[in-house]
């Protein structure tokens, strides 16, 4: 049964008007009464009418995404942990969100259509590329947008949330250099994805500062799965100079790296060190791995939250300007690095 | 930039009957004006104002669905293959899905107000759980909706897709008994889902059949992590009589158990077989593991495309009835089942 505004109020004895400043916390109504009104709510699922609330407010109550999809395009496991977060933050305000699927193709036409739908008040895009050009389509639209990470080299002058993933894969590989290694290699992501270009970046200027070698690096990229770990592991193993230390962007490629170390006869830290980083995946934790993972670590789920939060606070809240975030991620020490083997 | 149909057709230096026509297939717009205008949709975003849409079909072009959310659930890996084959097929029709999310107390509720919001056109549940509430309130709404799963004891007269639970563990128990085990354990998930209740009850069955006891099975409940797959083999193996096999729902929870099994010193397949239901989650292939496992497999990517593209095409045409629909699963035989130790 779906109730409107007349019906509540006869059902509970009131008068409309009563009904209505209790949802909407006037003082004049005793608490009890309003007890009455909501609980009333809840049974029904009374809910002031969405179209007249938005002719009334101007607002959608809702955030839009873009999701592409193709069939080479994997479920993401990353993308439910920060989605999570969204939804955590979106259900204390009574926010919901629209969710377009575009083909890869078709993404910033669709990015524009649902600016253009009424259906959303704000946006968000996550995996920044290189040189990507949403973000300059964002700063055209009418509606304010929140970028999850960053653009390389296209100024910084939009509001953005993201981690200092340079400064992350710079301390983990001053901690593998301070264990002795000097052969490091990076299993990252996708070449294109600037989270994927700082942790380099990251990585070599260690490297560098220590006066080592950053010619010669051994680097893959690659979708972050299992798989790909795998792979990437198996071939740097193949090398005439194999590494003693792995550094990798996720834990879900770190099961594969662990596994094609396994498969080589080489134990994880005694052997071949390895460092991970954790977005907090509650499916697989870093310190569940047989030998317990050292990660840089930081909640993919809470930055879901936080990125739900700013834009619904802007919303609601225009004065609230939509800023610039970085949050650093933590270096933890577990057991899968030690110093390097003697060779 | 976004425009309207009047900016498209002065762009295009055509009427805006033709490129109406154009974009609704009329035979009279020759192949190339065609082109010309579905590649000007393409550069500028062009969308025929959905209000208006709207009001002209009586449609959102939209599905609905309600995610719970609290400090105490996980992002979950399986919800996110889902949402992915939703996508896919949501992407061919044109739809968008918007995503409510909701106290788990307030869920009913949620799904009241979604279909009384006028934003969807049809609404999904998932996670079918004993004496679901759901069903019912479904049945009451004004909207179409499918049931991912199946009730139990509420009869049957309601739209779903589900996979033939009770079948696969029936199949995977008898595998087991046929290679001489006896003492077969259950990691399900949580107790009151359905689809671990028919899980339970297909292996019952197998067990009665072959007249070996059902009174004693050791069973498991809970959510289908990594870490409780290791939580209950651990229990298992500290029983007066252990297990010889293991039946887990999940490959994320046969994580654990082979890291349980691997820490008491114990062989996956030569010790102890294995047998996990397989989503076909990119993320965790079962020929991945070390010992690859034998796996009772269904695609929940599948599954979320089958639900979309069924809800999309009864909206679009009403005649086409929702029905019932059950996939069996795949029983695929690897490394990790083997024949009983003798004990």
């Amino acid at each position: 049964m779906v109730v409107n505004l007349r019906q509540l109020a006869e059902m509970l004895g009131l008068s409309q008007t009563t009904v209505s400043r209790a949802l909407n916390g006037y003082p004049e109504v005793n608490a009890e009464t309003r007890e009455r009104v909501l609980q009333a709510v809840r049974d029904t699922g009374y809910r002031p009418n969405r179209a007249a609330q938005r002719l009334a407010t101007g607002r959608a109550a809702s955030i839009g995404l873009v999701m592409t999809v193709a069939p080479d395009i994997d479920a993401d496991v990353h993308f439910s942990a920060f989605l999570t977060g969204l939804g955590e933050a979106a259900v204390r305000h009574d926010f919901h969100f629209v969710i377009n699927p575009s083909a890869p193709e078709e993404e910033e036409t669709t990015f524009r259509r649902l600016a253009a739908s009424g259906n959303v008040d704000a946006l968000f895009i996550a995996s920044v590329r290189r040189d990507d050009p949403r973000i300059e389509m964002l700063r055209s639209l009418p509606i304010p947008y929140l970028v999850h990470g960053r653009a390389i080299g296209q100024g910084e002058d939009y509001p953005f949330l993201d981690i200092d993933n340079e400064g992350a894969f710079h301390a983990a590989t001053q901690l593998l250099i301070a264990l002795g290694h000097r052969r490091i290699a990076l299993i990252n992501g996708q070449e294109h994805l600037t989270f994927a270009m700082r942790r380099k970046a990251g990585m070599l200027a260690a490297l560098k500062e220590a006066g080592l070698e950053t010619q010669d690096v051994l680097i893959a990229h690659d979708f972050m799965t299992d798989e790909y770990g795998f792979r990437a592991t198996t071939a740097f193993l193949a090398d005439a100079r194999p590494p003693t230390a792995i550094l990798c962007s996720s834990t879900v490629m770190a099961l594969g790296v662990v596994r094609a170390l396994n498969r080589a006869g080489l134990k994880v830290g005694d052997d071949v060190s390895l460092i991970a980083h954790d977005d907090v995946l509650p499916l697989l934790k870093p310190e569940h791995f047989n030998v317990p993972l050292t990660t840089t670590q930081s909640s993919l789920r809470a930055a879901g939250a936080r990125v739900a939060e700013r834009l619904i606070t802007h919303v609601l809240s225009p004065e609230d300007a939509l800023e610039q975030e970085v949050w650093q991620a933590e270096l933890i020490i577990r057991d899968s690095t030690k110093p390097a083997p003697r060779s």
